[in-house]
């Protein structure tokens, strides 16, 4: 099969994340739960993950790295961890349901507030992300990248537009791997990363890395390994997040995820450019087919045909010319309705960093035969 | 090194568990998200792998088994999903700090009330349960085995001893996959079961299995690839509990681990009661060694030695004789308050089904030499 579903997750792992994986389930114990021998080498194997993360995305040190099973377990973090009853949130119309849904939650429960920012032509504007804020406004969250379109949000300009008091938090689920993020640099305070997709980690490999003005309580609650006598959470970082055994393998996965993005994600951004450049190209001599995408590093291009719904082209796709590409909503409702096209949504084909034009020249063949 | 830690995670992952984790990462797709071909074969594996659970532990169907990262989570969902306020809950000294931390958590929060069972000798007495019962108490929550004493919990006795009202959450980290859970024979509500324990599973793989009379409210909130229209979570489960991308390598891993149980757990049973006997035997021969545990079929034995403290042994059986074992309060402080070893500890081995009795006449040999 063509695989096009990498905003989906990843089509296959690298070779050098297979082999960490395959070794953490063949020597296995638990990091942060014994004092012998093997169980300190895994501490300190997922120590030196917090710290590689940490350095990636120019973050605030291993404490401030928190591993979740996903990158919605990590929004969900923070936005459940850190906004209280009355308080006021902003975030974009290109937000998956990842942000929307806990939102919406703590509106129906919390008494917490929120605004979904327009796009303007498209995008997001970072004056208009500012305008929305309003005195108790405590947290804009701001995805890195949509996972509809591949635009890349600037997130240095949104920070910019905020006032220093609202906290940023950055959805890095298409971003993440793709392109480069500073937390320091752009002035994110919270950056939720998915290891499946740009970072070439297994599926349940996540994590939430955040800034020192963050505080954020507990979502789960449980053994820590630390302070066992204490019927609460423990006060300090990472442990006070990460209730109950974490994923070794996946941790295994997302450093060696992340060596490879350290190494290469230039390359990687450019080659994503490059195939989505020409697949918006080859589209243009396709009546039928109505691009929203421009040439972009996170390798996503989404497109409707004028003939058949979203999800009647990802069917044929697949079982005409077993090419797997994503249609419908792509839990973003509020992107599409943003871009006129919702509900049937859109086909979405989306790169990975290893794949050729002979992928694209196969789903533009594919598609001039619909 | 000779591995006693397998109550923490199993020391090493059967070949087959070791496969279908590689396979997930050779071919990846992301079930449910997309309808392409891959996608929906992986949503069938998913679906294997809840029916097989079920199948396994007598459940209610493959819509109410909720995969999670760890069986802390699924134990969270359970009790924070369930209890509102005004509500009152009790559950055993012997319970996890994944039971005491989310429950101490609502009473801090959420204006609920909880008591804790005492032990009556150091076990689970079923009418003791039942007299905290009070009008308002909606769960029960009981280990199915101590993760301190590999005591065994008679839950059909519990269940016969609660009213019918109370719902009866059991807490499968230590008893899944090494003694018999039938949760409608035993009239059992929710089931928290970890994958990488008894289970064979790797690290991330967990479930909860819950009964048509549990109705959970969502503690995750974020996309489910259903509904994506509905700001709020779908209504209907597993979807309503399973927000953001599922680790699938872990469920294939779960579904194996399982089958292996299916096959294979009497014997692995049987051993792990031979193994306990015999360290229990032979420590009788050793003075300074005081047992905490008699012979279990999940393989778990606690006890301390008179001279040093558990941290003391577990450091040189480390350190001198490369043997892997765990001291401390294995974030079970009210077990050890229970059976006076607070806060101490004790030295806790714990055998996987595979082990021999060269492990334990190793462990015999090294605290001889203490």
């Amino acid at each position: 099969m063509i695989y096009l579903d990498n905003a989906a997750t990843e089509g296959a792992k690298p070779a050098s994340v297979q082999s960490a994986v395959l070794a953490a389930m063949r020597v296995c114990a638990n990091p942060g739960r014994s004092g012998h021998r093997l169980s300190i080498a895994q501490s300190t194997q997922v120590l030196a993950c917090r710290n590689l993360l940490s350095e990636l995305f120019d973050g605030y040190g291993y404490e401030r790295v928190v591993f979740t099973r996903s990158c919605t377990e990590a929004l969900n973090l923070a936005i459940l961890g850190t906004l209280k009853e009355g308080d006021h949130a902003v975030c974009t119309a290109l937000e998956h349901n990842s942000v929307l849904r806990p939102l919406e939650h703590l509106r129906r429960t919390r008494g917490v507030t929120y605004d979904v920012v327009p796009l303007e032509n498209g995008h997001v504007n970072a004056d208009m992300v500012a305008s929305f804020v309003l005195p108790n406004t405590k947290l804009a969250a701001v995805t890195t990248a949509s996972n509809v379109t591949g635009e890349v949000v600037d997130l240095a300009a949104v920070r910019k537009a905020l006032p220093d008091r609202v906290l940023l938090l950055a959805d890095g689920a298409q971003g993440a791997g793709h392109v480069p993020i500073s937390m320091r640099e752009a002035g994110v305070d919270a950056l939720a990363v998915a290891g499946h997709k740009g970072m070439h980690a297994m599926q349940g490999a996540a994590a939430l890395l955040f800034s020192e003005r963050m505080e954020i309580e507990p979502v789960l609650f449980g053994g820590t390994g630390s302070e066992s006598f204490n019927l609460g959470m423990p006060a300090f970082y990472p442990d006070r997040l990460e209730a109950g055994t974490l994923s070794y393998p996946a941790i295994c996965s997302l450093f060696e995820g992340a060596l490879i993005v350290k190494a290469r994600m230039r390359e990687g951004a450019e080659n994503l450019l490059r195939l989505t450049a020409a697949l918006s190209e080859g589209i243009r001599s396709i009546p039928a087919v109505v691009p929203y995408f421009s040439p972009n590093p996170c390798g996503i291009a989404a497109f409707r045909h004028e003939k058949y719904s979203s999800e009647e082209v990802a069917g044929m796709l697949s079982d005409r010319f077993d090419i797997a590409v994503r249609g419908g909503l792509h839990c973003a409702p509020l992107a599409h309705r943003a871009l006129g096209t919702f509900p049937d949504g859109l086909v979405r084909a989306s790169f990975s960093s290893s794949q050729t034009l002979r992928e694209v020249n196969a789903l533009l063949a594919a598609l001039r035969r619909l």
